[in-house]
């Protein structure tokens, strides 16, 4: 049996689609512009093109982009008086430092110093702590677009038995709570796993969040399972050239295929998910300021 | 083979033992007496007993007590404000407000009014989200004597099999984040769970913290498991005449301790634990409260 691809870039497309029309209904309705504003300290070539591409997506539907630039070098009181004033003004509805920051700044004091209502990368204490109680929080973005993908193919998700391999506070942790949060059977696998293929072929779902190429073979795949790939991972691909590179996830797709049911492919699968969702925790985060009811579907 | 009895009474005997050593030398090296305020809003007769219990318990290992009875129609203000004077009084390092609250006050609002480092119950949510993302953080009592136990009876837990019965708040999650952060394979078990049995058999260690009496037969148990049994459910008890009742746990405990290899009773088991753990968090609020060095093993 071929396995269904889970198409991430047309579903973040369509995700896109929808937070675009939310945004215009909250303009025509309610003289509102969702408006999301990142922080970028230093000049980290990664980091410029992901905040170039945040910024471009947070125009393309409709919102206000407000990008921050600093100097590698700024002082932490400055980052902190630049967030504060961000968190108090109305027109942002969205707070997003770009992660890593540069050494000499406490990334935890940092994020934490973020009104939590408009840390819409979700990495602030008092989400974790809402999301690990079952309250409403602001979601982080990679775990919500694997969530939001897994509730479009299967619909209820309840009682299955899913598998999260990797424990990162980014993914890993937040993506087994949502899981938790949708009934699921929820196994939480890492490094020090006795026993990884017998764990994860008894999963219904497979969320694979490590970061080591193609660590996941297909055979440890029960037949019929989803497989979500987060890993992206840029490897020597000599067959292409010298010197060439390719980009593969944490499961090596093509033996995966041939037993999953479902499978996100890498690229294409979950990392176009990841700004979407952004967006569409951007717009709650408005709907929320405003005391609005929360865009349907687009939030854990 | 029959199971080790892990006897939470003495063990429980043994932290309160180690609280006391840790009090007295705050008191002799630092001047200080490790503060513990209880507020009780309300005349519950539960509560009452509880509350009486953990002020006699607090005066035994030589800490200060401070009892705060409040009228059941108290208003949310009247209480937030005692909050408020107990997070600014010095000679308080831990606040423990009784739950549950009478129906007018929302206790998430009164849990998080706390300061989170005098949060000796570890329900606020910023302790939720430290733990949650694995840094220092007040933990919630009871799941903190279970990790105890478990550590005490195996030293390393990494790479065990662990199987949390129950998502609770206040024992299933912050149980199951306990686990994962000492290594262990944690799964996350629940009503919506489809083959408990099944699941539960997998496991090196079970946590079953339900509240449903002897739902975990003995032949559920994996030969040699550790069972940690968090329930304490009353049921009538016939046999010791006629409306007589007795205490269980969630495990049918005779017929899981020919399988276990260590069990804990009920009652005698966690029981004890969770206020000599409360003890150890008020200490170890204490110490961090004058940056002084946690006692340890008393923390997660």
């Amino acid at each position: 049996m071929a396995a269904t691809v889970i198409d991430g870039k047309a579903f973040a497309a369509k995700v896109r689609g929808q937070v675009a029309e939310h945004v215009a209904r909250l303009k025509e309705e309610h003289g509102i512009t969702p408006g999301l504003a990142v922080v970028l300290v230093g000049e980290d070539p990664a980091s410029q093109v992901y905040v170039r591409s945040k910024g471009k997506s947070t125009v393309e539907v409709g919102m206000n982009s407000f990008e921050h630039k600093l100097d590698a070098d700024t002082p932490e009181a400055d980052l902190l008086a630049l967030i504060d004033q961000l968190n108090n003004d109305p027109k942002v509805h969205g707070i997003l430092v770009q992660l890593p920051l540069p050494k000499h700044l406490d990334e935890d004091l940092v994020i934490n110093s973020i009104a939590p209502e408009k840390d819409v990368d979700g990495f602030h204490i008092s989400n974790v702590g809402l999301l690990g109680t079952g309250q409403k929080s602001m979601v982080p973005c990679t775990p919500l677009g694997c969530l939001m993908m897994l509730r479009e193919h299967h619909g209820s998700l309840s009682g299955l038995d899913a598998v999260v391999i990797g424990r990162s506070n980014i993914v890993g942790k937040p993506m087994a709570q949502l899981l938790l949060g949708d009934s699921c059977t929820v196994t939480i696998a890492h490094s020090r796993t006795k026993d990884l293929p017998d764990v994860v072929r008894r999963a219904d779902i497979v969320v694979a969040a490590v970061g080591r190429p193609e660590m996941v073979p297909g055979d440890w795949i029960k037949e019929g399972a989803t497989v979500i790939d987060v890993g992206i991972n840029r490897i020597d691909a000599p067959e292409k050239g010298e010197g060439k590179t390719r980009l593969v996830g944490d499961v090596d797709y093509a033996s995966a295929a041939e037993r999953a049911g479902a499978i996100t492919p890498v690229p294409g699968g979950v990392g176009p998910m990841t700004i979407a969702c952004l967006l569409a925790n951007t717009v709650t985060a408005a709907c929320r300021a405003s005391n609005l009811a929360e865009p349907e579907g687009l939030t854990a």
